[in-house]
């Protein structure tokens, strides 16, 4: 994790904290290059590949990933391909468009983008970026949580969205590395839509397993599955698992725009929505903090 | 302006610096509470007043002092009366409204709103909180300066829009007042719109002068004077007048949202217009904070 923050120290944005009231911050994850998070792991598995990447590099992503892949392969020089399913949004597919990359939109979800992708890695030779799935994806989005400790002096809880579980998962190791007491760290709850409870079926079944995907959080958090290395981060006693609806998202994404002035996507929204809507309640005194995670969003929806 | 920052600690946030750059900072004022700087002042202004205040506040704005003054009124249970004048945008207007301020949209520009105002408050008695030319108004916005220069571990220079230029002065003072040699500070970059040369327009005759009111900027930099007290402190040696066109503040504002997902209004944007236009480069090494200062706008207006 430390080593990973090294690694992409400079080239990803050490992002704002906001205390918006006594002990409760936002982590602005939203400002990052790209728009969320997903340089974090992009920079850092492209990095540690160590490999001259004469193929370029591959990815395939809801929409998030492959604007951080995009972006982090023109700033280190390199080849970028990028698949993405039709749910992803117009805004995405213009933004990975324009920092260069080469994109195919296939598939109506990203399990079916994925493997697209897969087929054409092997073709290709291209180094694969994974959305989630990759221990050097998860310790570059951990770097998010080595900053939230920093950053705050502390918390007791950390809130976060789940997709694939690459950003929670990081999140908890990230969190864990710099707590004074070794393998210990704050509660983390994991959120995600009622409509794509890829975390929670896994916790019932045991082992990851696919779930529909719909919602308004489809074109960020719509994996199918959760992560193998994921699941098994996100299955330890630190984590809480939370869900919320639709609804509960779209309002959270409302008041941060209309009381906050924050300009979030739905699924930069979702871990808010827990709060607001009750779905967890921070004891008196609890020091809590929201990552905020993504902003590629059409902003004439903002006020909607 | 220590004893304004004191004054307002909890009430007004220490709102969030991002390095976006190796030595160049973003000051995100714009996610302050009601979406400004300017209820700092508003919260000293009226704290200071140290009255009942049975007869209200009232206060004339081009739109986001009122929104301020309404938030302070609100949150300290005070009555606000606010006076904008026709070019205030309509998503202000509905805000002050919805902080449950009693308003008046009359003139068409700040200074004939402000006339109203003054004759309102003579027979109300209501205590008036000045857009900019009151000693506690300046200060309360200078607490911007403290925090930028605890923020940063200090700065060559700060950049900032000037309306009636209570912003810039109290950045002037509150930069000053932490600097290790007293008296000193970061040079003090006052921008302004080329079509509202408030402070320029003084500089060159060596007192406030009025000037034409038009462009982008208008419904937040459209005082038509340099207010008396700001203009003595922004004649100074550490500051430095610049004017950028509408143009350029329309492009900085879209970079802020499509680069950096910041949702800025003009005169949010206007400090950093001065550095993307050229208008004033840095050195290299030279450290340097742009204030982006506010955010009450219409969304769907960010991509255009
Ligand atoms: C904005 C945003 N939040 C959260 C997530 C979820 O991340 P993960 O798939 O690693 O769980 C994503 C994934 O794309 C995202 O784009
Ligand atoms: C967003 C914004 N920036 C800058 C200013 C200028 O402040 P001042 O009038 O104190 O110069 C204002 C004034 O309303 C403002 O609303």
């Amino acid at each position: 994790m430390l080593a990973a923050a090294r690694r992409i120290d400079g080239l990803a944005l050490r992002t704002p904290v906001l205390e918006i009231s006594p002990g409760l911050f936002f982590k602005l994850e939203l400002l990052q290059h790209s728009g969320s998070f997903k340089v974090r792991g992009a920079f850092n598995r492209i990095l540690s590949a160590g490999e001259p990447l004469a193929d370029g590099v591959i990815a395939a992503s809801g929409g998030n990933h492959g604007l951080a892949v995009a972006y982090a392969a023109r700033e280190l020089g390199v080849r970028a391909e990028i698949f993405v399913p039709e749910v992803t949004s117009p805004v995405k597919v213009a933004g990975i468009e324009a920092l260069g990359a080469h994109i195919t939109q296939t598939g109506a979800i990203y399990a079916e983008a994925a493997e697209a992708a897969a087929k054409r890695a092997a073709e290709t030779g291209a180094l694969t970026v994974h959305a989630y799935d990759q221990p050097e994806v998860i310790a570059g989005q951990g770097t998010t949580g080595l900053e939230i400790v920093e950053q705050t002096g502390g918390v007791d809880t950390v809130v976060v969205a789940v997709g694939g579980g690459g950003f929670a998962a990081g999140v908890t190791l990230g969190t864990a590395a710099v707590s004074s007491v070794s393998g210990t760290g704050p509660r983390i709850v994991a959120v995600e839509p009622e409509q794509i409870p890829t975390l929670r079926a896994a916790l019932q079944a045991g082992r990851p397993v696919p779930v529909e995907v719909s919602g308004v959080g489809a074109d960020a958090l719509g994996a199918s599955k959760i992560g193998g290395l994921a699941f098994e981060i996100l299955s330890g006693p630190r984590v809480e698992s939370a869900l919320v609806t639709d609804e509960a998202i779209v309002a959270a994404r409302r008041t941060l725009w209309q009381r906050h002035r924050i300009a979030a996507e739905p699924a930069g929204a979702a871990a808010y929505a827990a709060l607001l809507s009750g779905v967890y309640t921070p004891s008196p005194g609890e020091r809590v903090a929201v990552v905020v995670c993504g902003s590629n969003t059409d902003p004439a929806t903002l006020a909607a």
